[in-house]
């Protein structure tokens, strides 16, 4: 199968992508989680079916045009986990009336929004800022939050249905007690805010996403879903927080060996920041890596070789710094098995993917002028 | 225009383009150098054709796929700036039956499969390592040097063209002096090379390529031809380095606001590392920004605001900070206009242009799985 790629390309182990997707359906099983897994990181109408196999349903993206595309492909029950773009409401409209769509609200003006204009009936979610301070709103806004559902509360096309929050803050640790209290916590601010409402709307949900959290804790309490994405891949990030151990990686990038320099042991791949991205990973040294080497085979990869790193990148090269007995090991012509930093984004780059039997295997970038 | 636009887009000055593009034809026309623009930053078949109209016949690009398409949209004349790719030889042997290929070499190895393999002649280019320490020969590297030519010598398919530099290390640079002592360095290292072999091949050519370089030196002597691309439609990159002004960046991103957060004068758009990718410039204080605000109009753009920015990007999320009174400015469901860091990704990523008068151009990225 190798022999036959010429530039570069994502491999994708089925296999073990298959193997993440039933452990985070076991692990919601086992907690009695609803799993709404978020498809932002594989894209792929094929990989989607994978999910259904273990029993997914409901499925979670990041734009209204992903879920156009995967509504396309059959899913019906979809959550868009990025504030409403109101600039969109035609495309809000048409799913509405198609699909049974969970919209995210975390401010009152979109809700106004939403609710003059929406002509279908929508699940609607408050977001949470529960630490990520990246958006929602802040648990203890009160005047805001009644406000808001206040609104909601009068309007017959909004649904309202939970709270979540997305815990991105965890991307920044790699200690898994520091990870446990950042879920712990979200958790206990999601119950306060959906406390307050739950007279009132005695079905609230609380939902919550990130891949670290889902991951690392066995026992997952108090949320009635999850919406873990990235472990379907996983990748040098997620193995650094200790999400995931490398042999769980489930994608790798096949890229050609154009140049060698052997005055200092650098290889140049062909594969750079239109394939890769420039998500990079911080190493003990304080300098950054932007992809681990791995020694492929027509069976796939095992563990990243120690002493051999891409160490930069620009548009379509990349470097990569190795000891004097593995740059020795590769040729001009051969292929370098390269692990991303970041999945999602070298997925979304690739725009597709090749599996270790053969298969192309479709992303929605590949498709889908955005 | 604008109001029809619901979700990020790259909008394209055609004239600020068009200006860009004459500028730097005049400026080779002046100085009696050959212009073999880098196409790798608009890969637009349309946005060629404004190259054409300025007299421009021979282009660089930067994978033999993008020689493909541009060989396909009429373009004869193509070099392709990166170490040849051996495993792509039968695109190499299709292109080099269609067109006239140049390719760059800077290994015996690779020289050794062309030899052996090709089936048509090409132009063989030698890539020198002039200070960059990317790739390429290095100039003293004389062993190595006379071996490849030999080589190439008794080759009946590969016609020695020349030697070439970039000078990526200009990249780094904000002091117009250090650039223009890189660019001469890299010239007088190139001629050494040249001359070594003058004798034999009389018709050798010097050729550079960086866009600092050719933006900011007045007088560019020594070098037959100049490969410079990004100067298309610059970015904020290319403005902290000193290549143009604000005024000559040519394209900027249409974001949806989609959320505000008082609190931290913060605003959310529907923009992030999918669209702009993750390069960053490093500001004063040490912290990094990705992308500048500019007041949007029918019009275009001027030069960007003071005391606002996009400091964060998410996967499909931009966090913009401001000062009170520009947050204050911003309406949920405003489009807000953000300058590029880095205009080649950006492009890539979004796979095709609205201009201002709402023609849409294609990206290479949109239509073809690379």
């Amino acid at each position: 199968m190798l022999d036959h790629i010429t530039t570069p390309t994502l491999l994708l182990d089925e296999t073990k992508c298959r193997r993440n997707i039933r452990m985070m359906a076991d692990k919601a099983n086992r907690n009695n989680n609803g799993l709404r897994p978020h498809f932002k990181t594989h894209q792929s109408a094929q990989v989607g079916e994978w999910f259904r196999e273990t029993g997914t349903t409901a499925i979670t993206v990041s734009s209204l045009t992903m879920a156009r595309y995967f509504a396309d492909h059959g899913w019906n029950d979809i959550m868009v986990a990025i504030p409403v773009n109101i600039r969109e409401m035609e495309l809000v409209n048409d799913l509405a009336a198609r699909i049974k769509l969970h919209l995210v609200a975390v401010n009152i003006e979109t809700v106004e929004a939403l609710a003059q204009q929406l002509r279908h009936p929508v699940n609607i979610w408050l977001k949470i800022d529960t630490g990520y301070r990246r958006t929602g709103i802040l648990p203890h806004s009160h005047e805001e939050l009644d406000l808001i559902v206040d609104l909601i509360g009068q309007s017959d096309k909004l649904h309202f249905t939970g709270v979540l929050a997305h815990d991105g803050h965890t991307y920044k640790q790699t200690d898994k007690d520091a990870i446990r209290t950042i879920h712990h916590t979200t958790v206990f601010l999601l119950h306060l805010v959906r406390d307050r409402y739950k007279a009132r709307f005695p079905e609230l949900q609380v939902s919550i996403g990130d891949t670290p959290s889902c991951s690392i804790l066995e026992t997952i309490a108090g949320v009635d879903e999850i919406r873990p994405g990235n472990y379907v891949f996983y990748d040098l990030t997620q193995q650094h927080i200790g999400s995931c151990a490398f042999e769980q990686i489930a994608v790798c990038m096949a890229c050609p060996v154009i140049a060698k320099h052997p005055e200092r042991n650098e290889l140049i791949v062909h594969g750079g920041s239109v394939h890769f991205s420039k998500d990079s990973l911080p190493q003990p040294d304080g300098t950054v890596i932007f992809g681990r080497v791995v020694e492929l085979s027509d069976n796939g990869w095992p563990a990243p070789l120690e002493g051999i790193e891409v160490v930069s990148l620009s548009q379509e090269h990349g470097t990569v710094r190795a000891s004097k007995e593995l740059f020795d090991k590769y040729k001009i012509g051969d292929l370098m098995g390269i692990l991303p930093i970041h999945s999602c984004l070298t997925a979304d780059l690739m725009k597709g993917y090749v599996t270790l039997d053969g298969k192309q295997l479709e992303h929605l970038s590949g498709i889908a002028f955005r």
